[in-house]
């Protein structure tokens, strides 16, 4: 059995997310019909990471374990001749069977776009949360390293019964580490790069929200920790924000 | 009546062109639907050029005229409202009576963009000609400003019965000039940009076409002046460069 490294970009705007769901297009759906098509043989890949719907990739990570026996390079280039243009293959190789895309993972890094101009061009509106309204950017450029450390997240993940239950079960922990959390202006964007050992569903999305609040000086910086404190995303006034500004830049291993 | 000049910006993939068509969404029909909607007075926007299916613009202008009394600056914000995404009207100004975007045009530019790396990122996929293939950049580059000038383009125009029965009859001429015509190297791309008091149809992605057989060594750049001489499309091998790599840029008046 061969275990094959994927490296993916794709444009999330025509998919109901990564992961497979029948009768709608998603990102590991579409790849799971190309993988079988190129070499016959069937199987899901593996993600590093579920983005949601309308969330881009500049490089997810998958895996695919086959007996098939194309060379990588071969794969690479028939996949992308029969994927649609919005997901492309970036690169396959071939790792060790231990190998686990989203378990081997070291960091991953996501990026959120807020454009900032009074118009949203018509070459952006995919990827950008087009937010032209008056806030504090200092603020938030001041309160975005505050997250950086080992914090229980739970306050900005989304609220799930079954995950609450598994965690009250002791199966699972919302505490992660932030190794970098920076937004800075970046032309008429204001841009927040976060890089973390792992990431709870909404998390990138609730941290832009918060942000907003602290923006718009309905919350101040220290917020923040009695925020995290609370464990409780209702504690959280910051809402989801919008899911085209997201991408997944980078899974680091 | 009043005579309003938009200027536009569109992403024109999902979009049959500029022109109206019945049971067909393209920019002109979507924006004279849109201008109903907002003011209650009918009336079809005229465009300076005619832009194809898949073609992009960042300036186009419009004019429509009405005797609705509502401000410039209103029916701009109104008109965003309720625009798809890859609409954006950028300005709307009162203009003279006698001002008309395509004969009041002093210039256009357009700009072709060619793709030379060997993956297309998903984020390009709808602006660019993919074109990886090994050919004579250089050779692109040297040939370009040997178009400007006053020349006939009926060469690298699109081939219209209708057009040349009018040629005939003295009632068109394919006659233009072209101000400047270069060709550079960006980053991954290679980029065409050209300004001209007028375009034919199809002309620029024709250029563009021409330009790519110079590259591969099938024609010489001293061709081009044969082709142009010869005044008809069948002399010229060249074929139609794909619509998503043309972006109308602006019209200067």
């Amino acid at each position: 059995m061969r275990n094959l490294k994927l490296k993916l970009a794709y444009d999330g705007t025509d998919f109901h997310g990564w992961q497979i769901q029948p009768g709608r297009p998603t990102i590991q759906g579409t790849l799971a019909e190309a993988l079988e098509r190129v070499t016959g043989a069937s199987g899901i890949p593996q993600g590093a990471g579920r983005t949601d719907a309308g969330v881009h990739a500049l490089g997810q990570v998958a895996t695919w374990t086959t007996t098939a026996p194309i060379p990588t390079r071969n794969l690479a280039i028939a996949l992308n001749d029969i994927l649609p243009p919005s997901i492309r293959v970036l690169s396959v190789e071939e790792v060790a069977p231990e190998f686990h895309p989203r378990t081997s993972a070291k960091s991953k890094t996501y990026r959120y776009r807020i454009l900032r101009a009074e118009i949203c061009s018509p070459f952006l509106a995919r990827y950008v949360w087009h937010h032209p309204y008056p806030f504090d950017e200092g603020a938030i450029i001041a309160a975005a390293p505050l997250l950086e450390g080992e914090h229980d997240f739970t306050s900005f993940a989304a609220v799930d019964p079954d995950r609450t239950e598994r965690l009250a079960a002791g199966q699972a922990s919302n505490i992660r580490t932030i190794f970098s959390s920076s937004c800075a202006r970046q032309g008429e964007e204001l841009i927040y790069t976060v890089r973390g050992n792992g990431f709870l569903h909404h998390m990138v999305r609730n941290l832009v929200g918060t942000f907003l609040l602290i923006g718009r000086g309905t919350l101040r910086p220290h917020d923040l920790s009695k925020i995290l404190g609370a464990c409780n995303r209702s504690a959280n006034p910051g809402a989801t924000a919008p899911a085209p500004g997201l991408c997944l830049v980078e899974v680091e291993y």
